[in-house]
């Protein structure tokens, strides 16, 4: 790898290129949701000094409750977590010592987590001629073996996201091979149609499902993320976990935030309208795009099968911060990740492109 | 055990006695500062919604070097934990299926922690006729072929400290077992005159010592807490711990609070009046208190070896909320654990076990 693994601190990135960050620089690398957040959870945020002075409860009980109403599935089926990280480390231990699929490209999370415990990690990796889709045939043969597999959909970094149909191929197939599947739905609700594997728990035992509140609530710094699974694997992860994981004011304003289902559609609409308005434009200009549905894209310079570290160094400088692509098994650097962001951010994007193909 | 671990949340204990939790109760269960947090807190909290809205460090660096410096140690010999209760989960994970021991009577999350990570565990049982000091010669017999030993010192729940002469024997002991030794200096504040095994870091190499900052600085609701040991050690935790485990606002409140020393003197001498008050009065009304030398005690009538249920009972009803002791090994229900708080509240406290005697 070319440049460091920045975890969202593009300090590190800057540092590495020898650029001096502007301090009005676009960040384009962190996918949560670009529009600041609703009064209402500003408001709520002065309340929370009272939740930092007792202890929060131990397993996020009234949270829990909460999440499990709305998915329509029992408490024990729930887990919240310190950020979804900390779920993904709770079911490397849980799993520990064995065998591991990863479909990649995908977050080094599950990578690092997996490797730390001991896990044997096999890749299977997508590809952009197949729209970065899994072959359910050469899916079949990875999973030979395997106890655990981890799919990210809609995927991270490439923005794509399995239909209806190919999700149940895929969960079927994991059980058929006795594979415990975790999906990791961090960006489900970006989609204008969300596609969660939610209703496949109630024929498939074999599911972990992953959910975030980070990306869509922009709330990255307060950390909260839940998985839902069968009654046996959420005692298997819970087992693991300190007690009082979850802080107080996490716990209080993650409800708030569920509370809210209109301003996520209302952001995916946004993200959808905004991303159909600049793949023409990136397009004309010479760039080719992963084929998203959801905040965040691939881009590289059309059919070019190169190191895109020139362009990560302009864009930089131009003051748009950009992830590389480096840390991503398959993409190796050749692509740049960017967010959605608002369509003034956008524009200054788009003319920093052009500026690039002009130079 | 008669009574649930109720991980301070005392509505389950008074459910499983079938009391109703009077809304004015005092919670003497729990043992953080009494003391309101100062203005200064509260006023940075406001500005604290801007951290959840982006990714915290990683890593916690700014906090991890703040306590370097105040520590005298390398930012590499600190590890930032989502309270203290991830890293004893931490440090478990890394001594996974080892032989592991115990000084009792102790917090329970040592051993939970240790058990789900396959550890064989021995406990060390300090005892009353003692003053609760570990006797070396027993302990020594104990060490033998332990790979980690968990102290607390302060201990919680007696409340005794160790001097720093009786500190360095058993850490000097563990080294000459091979054994890593791990000083739980959570209420190390609340002394008088802080006895800490900071310093013998410099000459033992075996040591982990965690702080926990909700304690003094009432915030158990954020979860912060931080580990000291040398490089290798604390490069063995990092690995497994989940990115971002340390919450945004729990990162810049956490300077705050380490910077008010004054305010941990001034706490430690306020709870050294009130404790040096009250003993002579309990004393007199017939009860029997550990020698504490910090904010919390235990507490049983005189010269009875019982369990306390009925007393645990009635305390309740009077609206004061008390910590059983049948979770805690060497203990089994034979005393209470009480805090020390505020004149005030003692007084009401005082009272009750007045009434207690005289019913």
């Amino acid at each position: 790898m070319l440049l460091p693994n920045h975890g969202a601190n593009p300090q590190l990135l800057a540092n590495s290129l020898k650029i001096s960050l502007d301090e009005n620089s676009i960040d384009f690398s962190v996918n949560v949701n670009p529009y600041p957040a609703r009064r209402r959870m500003k408001d709520m945020w002065f309340s929370l000094y009272e939740d930092i002075l007792q202890y929060p409860d131990p397993s996020a009980e009234p949270f829990v409750q909460f999440v499990s109403e709305k998915e329509g599935l029992n408490a024990d089926q729930i887990l919240a977590g310190n950020g979804a990280a900390e779920l993904i480390f709770l079911i490397a231990q849980a799993y520990r010592g064995t065998n591991v699929l990863i479909a990649a490209p995908a977050f080094s999370e599950y990578e690092d987590a997996c490797k730390v415990n001991d896990c044997n990690v096999d890749f299977y990796v997508t590809r952009k001629e197949k729209g970065w889709q899994p072959d359910l045939q050469e899916l079949n043969e990875k999973l030979h073996g395997k106890k655990l597999c981890f799919l990210c959909n809609p995927n991270n970094p490439t923005g794509t996201a399995l239909d209806l149909n190919n999700l149940e191929a895929i969960v079927a197939l994991c059980e058929c091979h006795h594979v415990t599947l975790v999906v990791d739905e961090a960006f489900v609700h970006f989609l204008e149609k969300p596609v969660s594997a939610v209703h496949l728990m109630k024929k498939y035992s074999n599911l972990i499902l992953l959910r975030s509140l980070t990306k869509m609530f922009h709330l990255p710094g307060l950390r909260l993320g839940y998985a839902m699974s069968s009654k046996e694997q959420i005692g298997k992860l819970e087992k693991f976990q300190p007690p009082w994981s979850v802080n107080g004011p996490a716990q209080k304003l993650g409800i708030l935030c569920l509370e809210q289902e209109e301003f996520a559609d209302e952001i995916a609409m946004k993200t959808a309208v905004e991303r159909e308005r600049i793949f023409p434009i990136l397009d004309k200009l010479g760039f080719e795009t992963s084929p998203s549905t959801v905040n965040f894209y691939l881009l590289r310079e059309s059919g070019e099968e190169k190191i895109q570290l020139a362009l990560i160094k302009y864009l930089m400088i131009k003051g748009m911060i950009v992830r590389h692509t480096f840390n991503f098994r398959g993409l190796d650097g050749h692509y740049i990740r960017l967010a959605i962001r608002t369509p003034e951010e956008n524009d200054r994007l788009l003319a920093a492109l052009e500026g690039w193909k002009a130079r």
